[in-house]
């Protein structure tokens, strides 16, 4: 068993699935690889996945399913942060501005690292960020 | 820039940090790389970090905090699924079980893979799974 264990999946929530993959799909430019029509979408990370799931559908235990997969679902904003250094975090900000997309904040953290914080359809607080923000 | 970019940050939401900080590092024996006293606490994962916040928190801006981080706070169980393939598994399994902590269920997928699940003091549904499910 490897410790620390690397993060295999990451989830966040957005009632509104198409809105959702419009905006992971077209604007992030994330590959889906799994759906559920209006339950779930799920999109190919480097290295990991980002589940996005529908709460009101997987906040209660569903005895029918294929797989019984343990419920869960949260409301309100979450958070995630995709990795993007120097070049590459500017050019992010360029993707997001063009299209159309609000950068809400920017950091330049007490080590020198910079975030860059923007928001999907469902409000949730997404960020690009230096890996040497966490010596990553 | 990388397409599709890391996943560098993922966050989970917990309301009673101390027993948070117990489980993940007692439990899953994971490093704190900074904390916020009632705020949050942040964990070491191999190439990114667990950040777990306390949503009553960090549900609204704040700002006389030294950094404008946008705010967020989901209230709800979460969901996050750590990797781990073959025998780091079942070593895993081992390792929760002489914790005392209870596998949920366990899911063997269509194609072979299998997963176990549990959960953490605030009710948030953690997975060790193996990469091959998405071909990892």
């Amino acid at each position: 068993m490897k410790m620390p264990p690397a993060i295999m999946e990451t989830a966040l929530y957005c009632e509104d699935l198409e809105k959702a993959k419009q905006f992971y799909c077209d604007v992030l430019g994330l590959e889906i690889i799994a759906e559920g029509e209006g339950r779930h979408v799920f999109f190919m990370l480097e290295g990991s996945v980002l589940l996005i799931f529908n709460p009101q559908v997987t906040d209660k235990p569903s005895p029918a399913a294929r797989f019984p997969v343990p419920h869960h679902g949260a409301k309100g904003p979450g958070h995630a942060c995709f990795r993007a250094d120097g070049e590459a975090l500017d050019a992010w900000r360029k993707r997001l501005q063009d299209a159309g997309v609000e950068i809400e904040e920017e950091i330049t953290w007490a080590n020198g690292a910079r975030s860059l914080y923007f928001r999907d359809p469902a409000g949730n607080s997404l960020e690009f960020g230096e890996g040497r923000l966490w010596n990553i």
